[in-house]
């Protein structure tokens, strides 16, 4: 059993912030149980575009209200506390939170942490053995005296 | 792109009503994404031994406060906004909330919706298929003329 409070994953590595939106990863792929869960605030007032080619994201909304766009299809979704939506199709979408809006997120196959979106909101596929040798390569950089070429 | 709110699965079958908890399945495996989602609500006052020797399933307090207790170490931990505890090695466990806990849930592999909890709180394996065929089954059963023997 592992056991974990999100006040330990604030401003930590897992806690990834940007302009629009902030996301602590609670469980990640090195936890190896085929999926991971984020609590993500999204900002009052952005507008953020995403479309996960490599991953069915599923999420749930806590706290706040906004609107999300279909591009596909061009519907719009209301969103408030209770409100669910599945990007079982790889969806393209876009949010638009009036409130904060904070929500529980899950991903398969799991997000390893070191991912960044692209240009496109796309996230890579990164597999846990390439996240792992980031982390093994970024360890050996940190451990390498200062001054050295090598 | 699935769109779904809470309140629409309240009193439905995915909503399990039983005297400890009851829990809104929001996603399940015949959604195929490869995980279910649900909101549980464990009773304040209660007191629920699981274990979950087919399935995954990582736990995280929305609200609420209690104790959980892991049945193979004796360790109890507190619960509380932002606890999460991860069953990543089918964990027997005990849970006791002080007040209502509402919690989200993340089963792998999913949940059907039609296992029920035997008498070591245990999860048996459902696959889909075979939901669907209970499924099938109750839904002929139900447009069997009134009276019929067959």
């Amino acid at each position: 059993m592992i056991v974990r409070t999100l006040d330990e994953i604030t401003d930590t590595a897992a806690d990834i912030k940007t302009e629009n939106w902030r996301s602590k990863r609670i469980i990640l792929a090195r936890d190896r149980v085929g999926f991971s869960l984020h609590e993500t605030t999204l900002y009052a007032g952005t507008e953020s575009e995403f479309c996960y080619q490599n991953h069915i994201e599923a999420v749930w909304v806590i706290e706040g209200e906004g609107e999300i766009e279909d591009l596909g299809t061009g519907e719009v979704y209301e969103l408030r506390p209770g409100s669910i939506y599945l990007l079982n199709d790889h969806d393209r979408h876009r949010v638009r939170p009036r409130t904060d809006l904070r929500v529980a997120c899950v991903f398969n196959p799991p997000v390893t942490g070191r991912e960044v979106h692209d240009e496109n909101g796309v996230y890579p596929v990164v597999t846990l053995e390439e996240a792992e040798a980031i982390e093994a390569a970024e360890a050996a950089e940190t451990s390498t005296p200062a001054g050295s070429s090598e």
